[in-house]
């Protein structure tokens, strides 16, 4: 028995949605069986309203000019904002890094998204990765500080690493997060790469 | 800091995108948060044919006259397939179960999908159980075993005591698909429920 595997006899139009809900990211093909029988007892008014949803979020979200961050207007919230620290910018390699952090409601700065990292494996050599805006806006004389908050992986060290030189060029601050051990998370459970960065970035009392 | 709560200063096509993905089955804050933004990557046209295949779903698929299996034709496949055995119904309260005992192959006969199950708490009694079209099948002289296949859970109990009333009166085998160990498992981490009933199926060699 395939427990996964495709349903002889489906209808087309079901087989058709299952598809395209399988290239979501996270969901397999059991999920997107059960989501499609879902949309399909959906009252007609909200598979509509559902549709919309979707499409209106490609329609009428662009990106922040100044930081890439989403955003309906040409300039995002927290760019528009007069009330953020404009001498700080914190990095980050997507816009969900961005809002978790906002959720925190302690940082007060700037944000810069970038619109992916070195990844020479993927094609994304230092040649083909788009820095400019971002040196553009180290030369706005506005910031003191740059925070990488990339990835703690091979792609994410190697463009802090990367962005950190422009950085330093402009004559401004580059800073990378702290790695260390999970606020909550037992010593026992934390692998060894993190505890060996967590004792390297240890802070005096 | 609230890691499943809302982002402050997100633009609204994204929350309400994000407030409709949270509806659906198992789908959290998280998810419909890394969905939504997924949408917002997608090509226009990739976004476009997802919208339009969720609403062709509900347009295009109706309910087979006889079973009431979903189906873009009034006779579902299964139905109208003259190699189906037609004496054999099996009865189950979810298209995802005629599916999954399709997928085995190993089942010729026909299916009966119950619109519910019977639920007291949730105001469906005997009285709001619509059994009209399943009883008019058992009298088309066709049928010779109804085997009910609906959940093992104390609402799919009754509603196969229920059904089985009208399948003896119409002078038909009733059966109730076995109880028992899945496949696979270690006896120890069985609960002593299926244990149980397992062992009252007991079958000799």
């Amino acid at each position: 028995m395939k427990s996964g595997g495709k349903v002889p006899g489906q209808p087309g139009a079901l087989s058709q949605l299952v598809d395209v809900l399988k290239r979501l990211p996270g969901i397999g093909q059991k999920s997107a069986q059960r989501l499609a029988l879902y949309f399909l007892k959906m009252k007609e008014e909200d598979v509509q309203r559902f549709a919309q949803a979707i499409v209106n979020v490609k329609k009428k979200i662009s990106h922040c000019r100044d930081c890439h961050n989403i955003s309906e207007n040409n300039l995002c919230r927290i760019c528009s904002d007069p009330r953020r620290d404009r001498s700080k910018i914190v990095v980050v390699q997507d816009v969900n890094v961005l809002y978790t952090i906002e959720k925190t409601g302690d940082y007060k700065g700037l944000y810069h998204v970038l619109q992916g990292v070195l990844s020479p494996l993927d094609g994304v050599g230092p040649g083909e990765f788009q820095v400019d805006d971002f040196v553009r806006r180290l030369g706005s004389g506005e910031v003191k500080e740059v925070i990488i908050a990339t990835n703690p992986n091979i792609e994410g060290e190697a463009t802090a690493i990367f962005l950190s030189k422009y950085v330093r060029e402009a004559g401004i601050k580059a800073s990378r997060i702290a790695y260390g051990i999970p606020v909550g998370l037992d010593l026992d459970y934390a692998d060894e790469v993190t505890l060996i960065k967590a004792l390297e970035g240890r802070r005096e009392f």
